[in-house]
């Protein structure tokens, strides 16, 4: 039997089906604050964050690009969250603030969570959900979570 | 008007809803081999990757924790896709072999891209649609992308 290497501990990108790319761009660029040398004319937006590549690409485009048959209607919840951690319990209430002014949609307020944490979230312009999150974990210099 | 900071650049976590926790974890922590220190007993599970976790939580809790009106049931692509990139063309084939061999499906065989790039698809045991691809991008000492 061949041994196969581990695959190396990295998520590279998350891609994002969106309905308007020019929205979206808008909305992580302008609202967020996020670092990105593309624009909607390119046709696919990258955002260089730290660790992992956040990604914009029409839905349609995105869909076709993995098999046939995935250019299906989303239902509400596709299954995926994505979290950005902070390091205080007001930098929850910050980012969540600076959310709602890019034109976020607010799915839970931020509240104390069983686990010990202070947690809201809000959904972007195609209703991904983001958590935004303090406590629990530790954060590394970066930013990066420290699991413990 | 108050100014609001950017949020910082990163996606701390990328949370999964999966129907089965100890199969999800067999395929991401034996099949893959990525590193974590919990097991399917504790609920959660973490995996410690570089940058950003990988979270694998039960799809009704993760659709709870957000709202309710989240635990529907999902249409076969959520619109979001996860990306590993690698260093060459042949890792490519051999992270997908990896997949296959954990029990992951081929969603598209590994293929000359328009963007002159190499890369395949393949579905976590959710269905959730990774691509491992090469070229496009430059990879950094440590693994994540960038972005030019």
């Amino acid at each position: 039997m061949t041994e196969v290497n581990p695959v190396e501990p990295r998520i590279s990108i998350v891609a994002l089906g969106v309905e308007d790319l020019a929205r979206s761009t808008r909305f992580y660029a302008e609202g967020l604050g996020l670092p990105t040398t593309r624009s909607p004319e390119d046709g696919i937006v990258f955002f260089q964050l730290r660790g992992t590549i956040l990604e914009l690409f029409p839905f349609r485009s995105l869909a076709e690009d993995i098999a046939p048959g995935f250019d299906v209607p989303r239902s509400r919840f596709g299954g995926i969250t994505l979290a950005h951690n902070v390091r205080t319990r007001e930098e929850v209430d910050e980012v969540l603030a600076s959310a709602l002014r890019a034109g976020g949609e607010l799915l839970k307020p931020a509240q104390d969570t069983s686990w010990g944490g202070y947690s809201g979230y809000f959904a972007d312009p195609d209703g991904y959900p983001w958590e935004v999150a303090w406590g629990a974990f530790e954060l590394a210099e970066d930013g990066s979570l420290v699991v413990t």
